[in-house]
């Protein structure tokens, strides 16, 4: 029987969103209106990638482990996959700002600035990045060493040295000339880095060994930046509505891109070659990854 | 002998300061001018309040302990200091953007973003928050247990159930009629959560008991509402020259402060008896307190 990818994101979606609605309550914390706004990002439609990238990849380390009982597929992979949605939808709420790439439109709706006001946007996604290393910590408290680890990944790969470093490269390189060295670095810093974490993260909770959290390595280096290229083609291709979010931005703001430098048919080549060396990079599991090589695929070839 | 507060802060602040310098050397990341905006704010000359009471409630708990090796000094206290001080700092530049408390002066220099730019501000308060967490998980990666617990307490009390649920609190309360519940409210959670979580996840890392844990959890909670009604109090009484900060701001903007729902004179009674209260909660320490006993004293009378 082929894998059913469709049915495998749909039902970890719905434990994803589960496991964020037991983290954010809507009557956590003394300021409701805070909780809301940041429930009103979080909850807002999301593709929820990472999250999936990281159950698959716990997913493919566990071939030569036997089943897992059911309550480990529900712990320590769900608090990965929520702090690394809480992550990325923090960097999203703080990269739409004003001051910052200032896009009013986000999955659809309005950004979180547009519907509450800038501080409470700039609190918002400081209360989920907050969010997500406090959730990282009590399953360090409960898992232990794994877990540790995979927290300190993300933590690094969110940071200076990953995507808070490559969006401050993209602000500064938006008047500048890209170059193939300023385009990947600002690339692999600002997307990638989160990318690959949540696939490395994913494997170590997940049990991997040295030898299979390399190839996941690899793999979610590929990954990462296959899907930054894809997004930079999106957003030249694809109408706004389509996106739900501003497209055409980059272009205007002049921002170091993958079309931009390379032009948009190599950059497609590119894509597909990154992605074929993903899936070589994860060669030697079996079927426990055809989650992860489905989910490359389907980033290779979506439309938003 | 009597204790030497004075040699004992000058000592600790320069081994906190050798510590951030390790973790934020200027050539970390990619995106030199985020580093350096960070570095402004964090080596902008901060009186480092919470590293000290951590390092402090450290050394209270070691009395029954002997001495301890010095690398343990240097290490797992450093560590916790070192965050405290990045946490505090990001939320300063938050606090300060135009869009929350639009503040031009901060220890006497430009704010972040008024030297720097708003974008940069975002991102250097969103790179010093995470940089904590990362250095609080390789901490808890080489420490274990207690440095997970402190971690944990740190990012409880720095979120939305703490300093970032206070400062949303508090943006809300600037048009309303201040209560004595919401001026708790918003003290207890915007500046106290975190102070109390300075004394207690220093008493972890050093080695406290529960029955010690216990004592620095109330000394906790009394020095941190005495210290924001000092702030409160300081905010009227002192100049902006002195404060280094913007004084007055409170008033002029209708904040919920202790003098504006209790006066002055009730403000500076409750302050001086929550430092009663706090000292007489950490009376089962011997000597081995008394830098946590001057630091009590010394926030009391400070006027900056």
């Amino acid at each position: 029987m082929s894998f059913d990818l469709e049915h495998y994101i749909t039902e970890n979606r719905r434990l994803l969103e589960n496991y964020l609605e037991t983290v954010l309550p809507g009557d956590r914390g003394p300021a409701p209106r805070l909780v809301e706004a940041m429930r009103y990002s979080l909850f807002g439609g999301g593709k929820r990638i990472r999250p999936l990238l990281a159950f698959a990849a716990a997913d493919a380390v566990r071939e030569n482990q036997g089943p897992v009982p059911s309550k480990n597929r529900e712990r320590p992979e769900a608090i990965v996959a929520g702090a690394l949605e809480m992550i990325h939808t923090y960097s999203l709420i703080h990269d739409d700002l004003p001051c910052m790439d200032d896009d009013d439109l986000r999955r659809g709706r309005p950004t979180c600035h547009k519907a509450y006001n800038e501080a409470t946007a700039v609190l918002a996604g400081d209360g989920l990045l907050t969010l997500a290393f406090e959730v990282l910590l009590q399953g360090s408290s409960e898992f232990g060493v794994p877990m540790i680890r995979a927290a300190g990944l993300i933590a690094e790969a969110a940071g200076i040295s990953g995507m808070v470093g490559g969006q401050m490269l993209d602000l500064l390189g938006s008047d500048g000339n890209p170059t193939r060295e300023s385009v990947e670095s600002i690339h692999r810093n600002k997307t990638g880095a989160l990318l690959r974490a949540s696939i490395v993260a994913g494997g170590i909770v997940g049990g991997a060994s040295r030898e299979e959290e390399g190839m996941l390595k690899s793999f979610g280096g590929c990954i990462g930046l296959a899907f930054q290229i894809v997004d930079d083609l999106l957003d030249i291709e694809q109408s706004t509505e389509n996106l739900g979010k501003s497209a055409g931005k980059d272009q205007d703001q002049k921002k170091a891109t993958y079309p931009a430098v390379f032009g948009v048919e190599e950059s497609r080549k590119m894509a597909s070659e990154m992605t074929l060396e993903a899936e070589a990079a994860i060669a030697g599991f079996g079927p426990s990854a055809d989650a992860l090589r489905g989910l490359a695929d389907l980033l290779l070839r979506r439309d938003h």
